[in-house]
């Protein structure tokens, strides 16, 4: 049987989704993949609801452009408030992050108490609550949520040891460890790499990788492609060279990056290139 | 004597610029104001310096679209990468916050030895070490830069007076302190929030505050305007409504604030409104 080779398309608004990428290349070794970070306009997570749809919505168009398959949107703002839109707009599949997350949280939890960490604008949304409120039906579960804007800058200056690293985690996951939740969704791209801390602070708590959850339910979605020995392609793409993307990007990713192709999304597009 | 009746132009990353305002109307009550937050693409401190380039060039455009008579580069790292750009585009004043915040630490400073904090952006295109030298002439200057990244989102946490945010201060500031500073120039909007933590940290060192400093220069510039009684029309326009801004502009302005005005700097723009 001949499955599609066409690559998958991951865009995140910078270099947080490559800690979705990861997953995904992991888990599907035979796919090409085009990522577009949107360096340029960074972050998401304190913009209006308007403004990261509109967003959202470019770079969708970019990686349509680079005919790809499907769609993953590995930001958590994006997946909480521009999925329903990008899904009634592409006839492709668009796969976000909190969906699979939500499904996981409901499976591994005992205690029916489950707390989701994550951006203002991911948390203000209430994406997570209708997420775990419809996987979980009638079975009671409690969600507490926190906002935890402060993570993300301590990642990307690569604070993830530091003492008030620590400090400002324990102040947000205090409340969460009070309301005795047993599950933790990560629900940020950046949150994985503080995982070890987190779980430190928490250590009888299953944290919850969106990625990870993103790419299974990704994999079950497409057929297998790719001969065994392929080489993936990852065509990787930005809207600013920041200096942030190239000392971050083999963290995030867990692998050697090449340097991205800087590209812009405001302006006319050339059409049928890349 | 009829001295210009046309408003000055400000123009920041997001909010920041507010604590550049708030000195321009204490020091020029009897003038008008338009002020452009672009919160939809902040922060523009971890951004190329090609991206910030293009930023505030479109944001200058959007005030001489309002007919300012000057314009007030209101953003730390604006100022470092576009000012001489923007100047070389435009014939009315357009004053930065390096070059006054420069020459006031040049006048304090009895050691000669001075600290810049900053965002990376600016710290990184060198442009403090480059006005203070201009300044100071043949005076041995010893400057001490450092970048501290992390302030600007502590700020817009408000957690200004957090444990955390004095251990990340002290982080910071250790290395300038222990280089004998006797004056910090406080090179970001956002800094003087922070003012009591730093004087605490830093009880011999006198701090400089661009936003004051460019005031005063900006008042020595133009004619006084306005009768006595005068009350300045403030003209707010943002970007993005995001919810920091109406959250942090009063702390930030010291004043009560209007909704922003939202509006599109990429799309064709109106002409002759507002």
């Amino acid at each position: 049987m001949h499955s599609d080779p066409r690559p998958i398309g991951v865009f995140d608004s910078g270099i947080g989704g490559l800690t979705v990428l990861r997953h995904l290349l992991r888990l599907m070794p035979g796919e090409d993949f085009v990522y577009l970070g949107d360096t340029a306009r960074v972050p998401y997570g304190n913009k209006s609801a308007e403004t990261v749809r509109l967003y959202a919505s470019q770079c969708a168009d970019f990686l349509l452009r680079h005919d790809v398959k499907m769609i993953v949107v590995a930001c958590n703002t994006a997946s909480a408030l521009a999925l329903d839109m990008l899904r009634s707009h592409h006839s492709i599949p668009v796969l976000g992050v909190i969906e699979p997350a939500a499904g996981e949280a409901v499976r591994l939890t005992r205690s029916g108490s489950i707390g989701v960490i994550g951006t203002r604008a991911t948390i203000n949304s209430e994406s997570y609550l209708k997420a775990i409120s419809d996987v979980a039906g009638d079975r009671p579960i409690a969600i507490h949520s926190r906002p935890c804007p402060l993570l993300v800058p301590l990642v990307e200056e690569g604070w993830v040891d530091a003492p008030a690293t620590r400090l400002i985690a324990e102040e947000y996951v205090r409340p969460l460890r009070q309301a005795g939740i047993d599950t933790l969704v990560l629900g940020c791209t950046h949150y994985p790499i503080l995982a070890p801390v987190l779980q430190d602070l928490l250590p009888n708590v299953a944290l919850v990788d969106c990625g990870e959850c993103a790419a299974h339910q990704a994999m079950q979605l497409l057929e297998p492609h790719g001969e065994s020995g392929h080489v993936p392609r990852l065509s990787l793409y930005v809207t600013d060279n920041t200096p942030a993307f190239t000392s971050l990007a083999s963290t995030f990713l867990g692998r050697r990056v090449d340097e991205p192709v800087r590209v812009s999304l405001d302006g006319p597009q050339p059409v049928g290139r890349g």
